[in-house]
């Protein structure tokens, strides 16, 4: 069966009519809206099934059963539930399309551009309550709210759905206090106690300890129950519904992926993977839970005597995919074991991003030489700044939009103090385009480009990521960051054979005297070589293509020589075009002083990056082969493409 | 008496030598560390007292009989003691000082250039263990280190003082969960638990709860004394030591100012402000202190028959102070209180630094639109898009130090929601220069200029400051940065009478036919006019002088007209170059597709920035009017100044 089948939405209606108890009634529900989930993320080829299934008995029984929701006044008097780790989204909007709250048409859209995006976004879906994705925030944006609303005169209540890894996050214990004191008993938050993180179990990663003990600490009610017990949960709603003058927390008890008996996180080895955390089910995977669900939904109608359940199929899509690919990842991770082989002080910090990392080699191979910080940026950052002050080399590992934002003040600290710490962002850029802009980070080479001594670099294909690690080791006398992307990527140059990193300089990667685009990393620049190609077969124009692995820094001489001849010089960022290569390389040539300026122009984001398949994203910002060459082609010819 | 007495470092050897007690000498050898603390901050202009005089005891009975130091071998086997608050550093220094760590001329260095930081800084001062400042992350760090020191093979013990304020910032309960888990028993955190935060006290800004609950419930074992009790102090660390397997923390009991009674923070109103904790004392408070510490010191030398205490006198330097400055806080006070009058929307939050930020008539006038963060500043900026999204138009308040890099996640966060939410950053830029690096905020444009819908601007002087607040709030739809500098600043200019905010736009504050400085804010500007007015004296030429206020957007139009028969343009930053507006406008420049380029300079930061007395600090980077007028002179004229 190469089907992908979704429950449509008139089947909910059916559900909510049955003749059956509430209880039963939400586990049918819920299980339907697991289905749909399932079933967005084969369709999306990509999305988060384990958090998904672990929340979505809570988020069916609250929708269905506690929240005031939809009187159809505008008057705010309507509680509101969110969930602050924000990659439980596909369960939310299989909730939300269930109840018409979103348009069914979106069962299709997960993660495609104008569609659902793989975090809530407020800007492009209706009824979602905040952005998420970044974690750790969102109880501190319950507090806004209810501010607001004791403002405004508004009584209504907030529910605010947490990860446990989440509880890892600073920014959550920094949030307890203040809710305490004001005695915030219209926020409820509930702990979606699944026990796993992306990678592994939450106790193996950072082990929370006692958490009812903690929460208490911090002034807030506790409850606890079996999040997949209906009447439980039910029982701690109540039970937090009668205190007065507290914030309240419901701990449930849940099962990362519950719901499909293999999908369960149950019984793992210690360090085992879970495999189901994101990314889409195998055709095989699907086609079992498929079946798993749809024989538990049929057994609970017929039950009740209903008809058994009619789904509707879609064709699976077809998907591009790379051709011949490289990977970044496992390049770096040979060239770390490399360096680390080397060199004793060289020591390894993961931020529960062991597998995206390429870590796993690195922490069998040195065990005494890894530490696992969980979801803790802040504190591993300043923790690498401490090993470093004791003499070791750091390498902080985490994705770029976490490693870069959440720690900036500490990693601007670390460098004050002259040490090397290395810190490797991995899933940099524009895409993938799936998760949203929580995790597009196109942002981090302006976070950190001005602090002296940090030198930033991003490899353009699998051969320069050992150069450019061991410069930033060895060559370099600070710190370092080095940006590397983690799609998979076909890439249609070589570097030369005499390749050195020296930093400052590029190297042509396709020759043309016409004009020239300089760039890096192994998404821009071969979007910008097939453009090269296209302008050369439309418009006969040899306009090269030129690697510069520095995103900080470009060396003068280089910079001069590069630009003889040429006419227009073209800069493409996978980066907002404010703060990044581009900019740094046109205020470089206006200080050239040169007789003649080139024609200048800088490609790369200017607004917040769009959600969907990694084409689409590109598209969409101008960034692809494509739209490179026509805008390239307009500014060289004076005419607009037809 | 316009002497500052200082207690020579003889003074402490004899202490160290006198036939009396333990607890004894460290009481009084705390009490000259008082003394010498004292006169460094009266002779430096400014320093942090209250926090210096509370952890004094505790400071002094660590290095005078608990910790193994100096055995003289580099084998990392000395124990190791740091703040982590940071501000308590002039207590440190003298301490430090008296036992020979320091240099004794250091005395008369604080806050100067080359002297000691106004907060620790371990590549200018030897024997400092790591920079701190920025509230949070001394545990983190310890952790580091003592991570490094599983790996070399050392073993010894690491103290690390925090604050009570401190606590609220969430890093330091994120760094506490696997000190535990790792079983970290090497490590003896001390609060400093003075109840006190830098405005007023803890219990009134964002009380801490039940501190021993909530230690003990991140499974840290937990001992409590008072702090000024040498004896008690010394029983709980004989506690803590003998606990294996736990990281342990000494809540010390203090109290803020102790050892001059009228410094001592007892029996405050609520929401009386404390008036020690930074600044320098009046003379009379100086004197007055001077004498109970002597009074005291002499009284105990007389108890065991010895000699009175020998001071060594220094002239009070000479300070220059600004002629007729410029307040720009107050007029934002009263731009904020007049915007708030005419929107009810409009709602302030602050994180404990509600006087320095002027929000003190906001908070009298609109209680109920006032929300107090506490140190906090990820929790704040996430609870201001919390309103935003629910229909309030919130400010956000503290030093751009912290306000910019702590929670730049959750800044961009609030900005992916297309909401509006103002962030008033003062302190901003290399002055004042006394407080060191962790307060200097050079980096912030640079943070945040890149994030689509973000205005950054900086008023010039006190009149431009409303203008600005009224555009972002009005004019402009997304959020804004309002970067305020803190000093009074003498302004040379006036803007022109029918002055309007027109983004991307600047005025002429100078003319000059010949060259344009560019730049923006009070501090940088008027040392671009006086070189200017140096470069008409000198050279005879016609340099203008034009505020940008926007510090990320420049108008290509307004720009193109503004250099017509200009055949230099030179930027001046008070920021780091890189990221700053000077290389935003210069690749403005470079796009404009100019027959005739012009020369381009830009002046502002290229190295971390210096701590001394502002002058200093500008001339130290040659940003100082002398400074800029030469380097503009010689690239103007083509000949070096003599």
């Amino acid at each position: 069966m190469t089907d992908i089948q979704f429950v449509p939405v008139t089947e909910f209606d059916r559900v909510r009519r049955l003749n059956m108890s509430d209880l039963d009634r939400a586990a049918l529900y819920a299980d339907l809206c697991r289905l749909n989930t399932l079933s967005m993320i084969a369709y999306a080829g990509s999305g988060h099934i384990g958090s998904s299934f672990s929340s979505l008995d809570i988020v069916t029984w609250l929708f269905l059963n506690e929240m005031k929701t939809d009187d159809g006044e505008a008057d705010g008097s309507d509680d509101l539930y969110f969930s602050s780790k924000g990659h439980d989204a596909p369960g939310l909007y299989a909730a939300m399309i269930a109840l018409g709250k979103l348009p069914a048409d979106n069962l299709l859209k997960l993660r495609r551009l104008g569609g659902l995006p793989g975090h809530p976004d407020i800007a492009t879906t209706p009824q979602i309550v905040t952005n998420t994705g970044s974690l750790g925030m969102g109880i501190s944006k319950a507090k806004g709210m209810l501010f607001a609303d004791r403002l405004l005169g508004r009584d209504r209540r907030i529910f605010v759905m947490t990860g446990d890894g989440e509880l890892q996050e600073g920014q959550i214990w920094e949030s307890l206090g203040s809710a305490a004191n004001h005695k915030l008993d219209k926020l409820t938050v509930i702990v979606d106690h699944n026990k796993f993180q992306s990678d592994i179990y939450v106790r193996e990663t950072s082990d929370l300890g006692d958490l009812e003990a903690k929460f208490a600490a911090f002034g807030w009610y506790v409850a606890r129950c079996d999040g997949h017990d209906f009447a439980a949960f039910s029982a701690a709603l109540a039970d937090v519904g009668k205190v007065k003058g507290k914030p309240k927390i419901i701990i449930a008890d849940t099962i990362k992926g519950r719901g499909v008996s293999f999908m369960e996180s149950r019984n793992l080895a210690p360090r085992e993977l879970y495999r189901f955390h994101s990314g889409a089910p195998s055709p095989e995977d699907y086609a079992r839970a498929l079946d798993e669900l749809t024989l538990r939904a049929n057994h609970a109608f017929d039950t009740v005597g209903a008809e058994p359940l009619r789904l509707k199929g879609e064709a699976r899509p077809a998907r591009s995919l790379p051709q011949a690919p490289q990977r970044i990842i496992p390049a770096y991770t040979e060239a770390l074991i490399a360096a680390a082989d080397a060199d004793k002080r060289i020591v390894a910090l993961d931020g529960d991003l062991i597998l995206d990392t390429g870590l796993i080699p690195f922490r069998e191979k040195f065990p005494d030489r890894f530490l696992e910080c969980g979801i803790a940026e802040m504190d591993m950052v300043s923790q690498a700044g401490g090993m470093a002050l004791q003499g070791l080399v750091p390498l902080v590992h985490s994705f770029a939009c976490f490693l870069a934002p959440r720690p900036a003040e500490q990693i601007f600290n670390n460098a004050s103090e002259h040490t090397k710490v290395i810190y490797v962002a991995s899933l940099a850029g524009l895409v993938p385009g799936g998760p949203g802009h929580s995790h597009q980070s196109v942002n981090d080479i302006a976070l950190h480009s001005a602090i002296p001594g940090m030198e930033m670099a991003e490899p353009c294909c699998a051969a320069e990521v050992a150069p450019l690690l061991d410069y930033l080791l060895k060559g370099h006398k600070g710190s370092g960051y080095l940006r590397l992307v983690s799609i998979p990527c076909d890439i249609p140059y070589e570097l030369p054979a005499d390749y050195r990193a020296v930093p400052g300089h590029g190297v042509e990667l396709r020759p043309g005297k016409d004009a020239v685009i300089v760039g890096y990393g192994p998404v821009m620049l071969p979007q910008a070589y097939q453009a090269a190609e296209l302008l050369k077969a439309r418009h006969g124009l040899d306009v090269a293509v030129v690697n510069l692995p520095w995103l900080n820094r470009v060396n003068a001489a280089w910079l001069r020589k590069m630009l003889e001849g040429r006419r227009a010089l073209f800069t493409v960022d996978n980066h907002f075009v404010r703060g990044g290569q581009g900019r740094m390389i046109a205020a470089a040539v206006a200080e050239l002083g040169l007789d003649r300026m080139p024609i200048l122009r800088s490609f790369g984001l200017t607004e917040l990056p769009a959600c969907g398949q990694n084409d689409e994203v590109l598209r969409a910002h101008g960034l692809d082969a494509e739209s490179l060459a026509s805008a390239i082609g307009e500014t060289l010819t004076g005419k607009v493409a037809a």
